[in-house]
């Protein structure tokens, strides 16, 4: 047993320590280390070289945010039982259990209609059969159904440790400090206010408007990129293409299980698919695109060239969305020029929105001195929260590379 | 002279190349040397233990980037001559040459009405006299008379090298990691326009959003942090204090030079007034509040011993006014605690505004792929920068501490 | 072409540009998009979970510190044409890109006798005639044909930018940092002597010691770790022990190039060998192991388990050779344990061994002040350099985790 | 009292807690507010100028780190009482409050075989009266008195938090990175073995050993530079020819405070003595330096223009000791070139040496798995440790640089 405290190394948080059995032992489970090969990031690492880090390592990370929140918290006077940071700390640590290869893209691409917080959650009760019920408290707690709300916030919502690691993950890995944020200082000014609710100390307004600021920041310049854009959504439509196909009866190369959700229709998710989808990762779905670059389908062998060779084609953004009439004399180029008739297959428009602070739904709340709680965008030190209330949109124009050379 | 091109090391920007020997020479000069006793951010270090950087250490840095900003130019296809290399590295180098101890809080109190950008003027031009005209591009460039735009408006812009060097440095110093800006990544996106001004490749939109609100963080967290502005506050009030003794006839310990400013009177500069400035430095202002804390004066030893021991009196601070009653208030008990009738001398509202983006003077241009020139402001990518174009005042209220006790 | 003069995004030197337009066109090449499928150090990501950057992102990162290099010579008065600046930094960007899969562990599984940097070769001479002889220089300069030495080892030596660049990097996505190095400071003292030598400044003589002391700590802290040693291991017996099936006629399930060379007996190299072999990546071995964990061949399928799993195998470490009669007991143990007679597959003594500092084979030499050019060794400054000549040995028994319970 | 419980920002260590109120009281008092006047490293800013820390900042973060070691130990099963923890943070933060002005290079000038530990004893002493005994316990552990031992390894021994501050934050602030250390790591192996005696876990044998070569480095390229070594001897110069001139009558100006010290013959230390050494700081020395450039004696005036204006005189560095006939021709050329005949105050040999490990006192122990204690030199895995325990030695020769132009 002294054996399962480990430390691992992270080059973002420096050491993760693991001060409980359990914790090693989910760890350990088959479940969490395939997470080793589903990429945080997904195709990122087309734009961003260096964002090759995985679900696994920002799972580690959250959780390691969780043990240092909970810490402060009790510094502070709030009384927090051994139970409770076990549960907290599982909740965290298994949060995105049920992440499939290259969601968010894929999600819900491979089983209908299944989110990946559906499968986190089935896979958790899943484990908690095989561990004997010691992961209730900390399903509860991922549930929101825990007496006490803050552990639920600390999980999932505007500033849960969840977020806190993969934006100082993503900006660490991509090289993207614009993204940086200090998440030491974040939850050094973490509270719980008399109803239970996380708050955030009155003195950390900035540091909380900083990190307003550095999501968005993140959101356009990395996961709204318009070339990270593009790189997902080809993604996407190369399995809608796949699955077309083989509903059409075409036969495409793919791993066992791959071939399992190419060829499942609309139904109830079974026991089977289950387990298969805890065999999938990313493994296959890239080995799949680099056979598909030989199919006999040139859409799907166009896309399959475009992702694995990184030869993308060519994407305008705009805050505008474009004229249909732009649209169409694209389709038509393409048409042209690759002599086809279903060139709209190759021109599209991706949307992108992003509203940097909700506050309607969980608003952030900080801490007076007096004890008050109040909105973040009520402070009257607040700087730039009221100003970020707003949606911002973008559309992105994406064609064919080849026919821009006749166009611009 | 193969001596001179040293390697400098600058924790914050790696090392400092000296690629030049007249720039050596200047360094070496005991004015320039006279940088290394002047802090770069005053009393800021009572808040920020780290703050302890030197005027020195930021020309020095400032100098680096321009020579980084010049090479990137260089390899965007801008010419820029070896002498126009040399007058722009000089005059980021001397730029503060002119700051005497604890400006900005003292430039005016010295010596009225002497900004320290004049006294940097006047100092150059005696260099210049030493150096037998060897940096007249340099104080051309300075003083915008250069004939193309872009060097003055690295030296001085609301985007120039001074404060790229400044923010990232004062970040860097105080561990507040809300102001650090990627000086690397907006130098990259530096570019000169047909009209040969400065301008920043538009894809570099988010950087510079990310510099103007992080500009903003500083100030409000740092420069202008309740405590930073009274620690400032005071030091003017104290030198005013003493000017005032000194004009009564009381005889105040002090080093000679400093006697010498709190003696003179309102009158043009002489020569003896520059010889004696530029042999002032930190250390006759810190030593001569350690005497004075023994003064008969009751108002200036207090102050004295509020900087020199760090008992600072208490603060408020309001995006309002402060009621005249309630300072009324503070007066009253004032008097009544230290059985004085001038306690109208310790309580004072100071006021501190900043507008983050000036869209009226000098707005930042962005190179649109197109060729074509436009405002920061007028980019349909830009995020924040037209929210971000209204002044931000805030009151401090100050008393003293020991009053605090009977009210709140 | 102004497109392709690129800035790319890298967390380690912070951002690489690409000055030269042949540059970017070999990183689009197919052959080198390949690399961002090969992971820089296989299997330690299995326990340093950050690493998990690619061998695209080391060649990019090689070239920028080339880049930087050779700027930094320039400035100090050595002569370089943009033809030379071309070819070194071709050279640097391809040193790598004959890799395959977890090479260095599977290079010579694959292919006989084929080491990465006879297929490098190979793969810049096939890139040469597609590219018109525009590479002859870069591959005359990696064979160490070129007249001026330096080049060269810039390319390969015991101080090259191979080293620095694989150093810092490995360093900062482990997070272990006592394998850190400074680049930046290395490179500034880098320097040509008369005979047209790389040579270093003499007083980098510490920072030199500090790079040979960092690259000592990485080897025995990571490469060396006794689970990261096993890991690999454990790879080469994997593909050993399928192609030793393979040969038996057993059909085991793989992607079609994989297969490919599973089966494909001793013989000298073909085009479809090297063709397939480009097609070949970390993904293709990954998919095997998943699949192989299901064999009926229970070796095979006991090491897929342990490696996909991340159940690995325990290990002893110790500085001598292990005492035969405690392996026989090992394999005794390990053959009652699992009922089966070849134990011995399962126990392994594993042997890693390093020189830190080699003067025998490219000593690397000071350049005195007096420009003499000295041995690190025998300068009277050095620290360390003189005692770390001798090759440290380190020697790793491997068993089966599961008998260990019943014997410590 | 609960405003006392701050968090002082530091970037080096991120933020520093203060969780006990005493702690907040000693930072409070004059005594200690006082070192924010004494730099770390002296006059190593003429050198490395980001080097301008103070010991207030370097206090505080030693006391953090005594914090998370004793954390850490918590955590492995030590039993740690509160006021235990408290004793162990006062005692650290107290352990530099008899530092002086540039010591150590003037401790023994200004007060006769007053080593700065002494004075730290009497001081803190003082502060127990007036705390009312609250500091018992940490000056029983700062006198090595306390039962525990391990409380007194971690404030002084070759492993001490001490070190692990001064050494990370020098390198932090000189920008020298060959000192980093992981202070983190190194604290995360910290251990008590049965006997109560500071260990280190047997797994963090090379982060002690890079912490060894590590300082190793930061004692040759920082401390032990050959210019810093100049601006330390020159110092102590500076103060013993000032103490010369004053029992010679001549009147220097100086500070009160300073004077009293230059007056002050060899007898044992009174109250006053102690009452004005608290009042002196690094100001008094500079500002007198800033005086005695203008003195008519020319060996003081030379020497205070060396170090104000930081034109300093020439060194040779050897790891011998120097010909005294090279020497003599110095001299001589010395007395030539001034006219003087005293030339031999300005020509000397500054020796210095260190002791990388030293094995005989205080040896590092390692705690192997079997729970046994072994020297860190005596482990089967160090590397380096074996190799670094024998003193080196380097010898420093200075003379006037303007007579090195006719030399060399």
């Amino acid at each position: 047993m002294q054996n399962k405290l480990k430390i691992i190394n992270d080059p973002v948080h420096g050491f993760i320590k693991i001060p409980h059995e359990i914790l090693f032992d989910i760890i350990e489970h088959p479940y969490f280390q395939r997470l080793r090969r589903i990429g945080q990031t997904g195709l990122l690492n087309l734009i961003f070289p260096g964002a090759t880090h995985t679900r696994f390592h920002h799972a580690l990370g959250a959780m390691h945010l969780m043990f240092t929140a909970l810490e402060t918290l009790k510094q502070k006077g709030v009384k927090i039982s051994e139970e409770e940071e076990k549960g907290a700390m599982l909740a965290i640590l298994m949060h995105d259990i049920g992440h499939g290869p290259f969601s968010h893209a894929l999600e819900s691409m491979l089983m209908d209609d299944w989110h990946h917080e559906n499968l986190s959650l089935l896979l958790m009760n899943r484990l908690n059969d095989q561990f004997k019920g010691e992961l209730s408290v900390a399903i509860e707690m991922f549930q929101g159904k825990y007496h006490r709300k803050f552990f639920n916030q600390l999980i999932s919502s505007q500033l849960d440790v969840d977020r806190l690691d993969y934006l100082k993950r993503d900006s660490f890995f991509t090289g993207v400090s614009e993204g940086s944020i200090n998440t030491q200082r974040i939850i050094s000014m973490m509270n719980v206010c008399e109803e239970g609710e996380l708050v955030i100390d009155a003195k950390g307004v900035y540091s909380i408007e900083n990190f307003l600021t550095a999501r968005m920041f993140m959101y356009w310049q990395v996961y709204y990129h318009k070339t990270s854009a593009l790189a997902e959504f080809l993604l996407v439509k190369i399995l809608e293409r796949a699955k077309h196909l083989v509903s059409l009866g075409v036969d495409l190369p793919a791993t066992e299980n791959l071939k399992y959700f190419l060829y499942r229709g609309k139904s109830a998710a079974t026991d089977e698919d289950v387990e298969r989808f805890t065999q999938l990762d990313d493994n296959d779905v890239i080995q799949a695109m680099k056979n598909w670059q030989n199919s006999d389908d040139f859409v799907l062998s166009y896309w399959c060239r475009c992702v694995t060779q990184r030869n993308l084609p060519k994407t305008i953004i705009s805050s505008h969305s474009f004229d249909p009439q732009f649209i169409e004399e694209k389709i038509k180029k393409t048409n042209e020029y690759f002599g086809i008739d279903n060139g709209s297959e190759l021109v599209h428009e991706i949307k992108r929105k992003l509203l940097p602070y909700n506050t309607e739904k969980q608003p952030i709340y900080l801490l007076q001195k007096s004890g008050e709680k109040i909105r973040l965008e009520d402070s009257q030190d607040q700087l730039l929260s009221g100003l970020m209330v707003n949606k911002t949109t973008r559309f992105i124009l994406t064609f064919p590379r080849d026919i821009s050379h006749t166009i611009s």
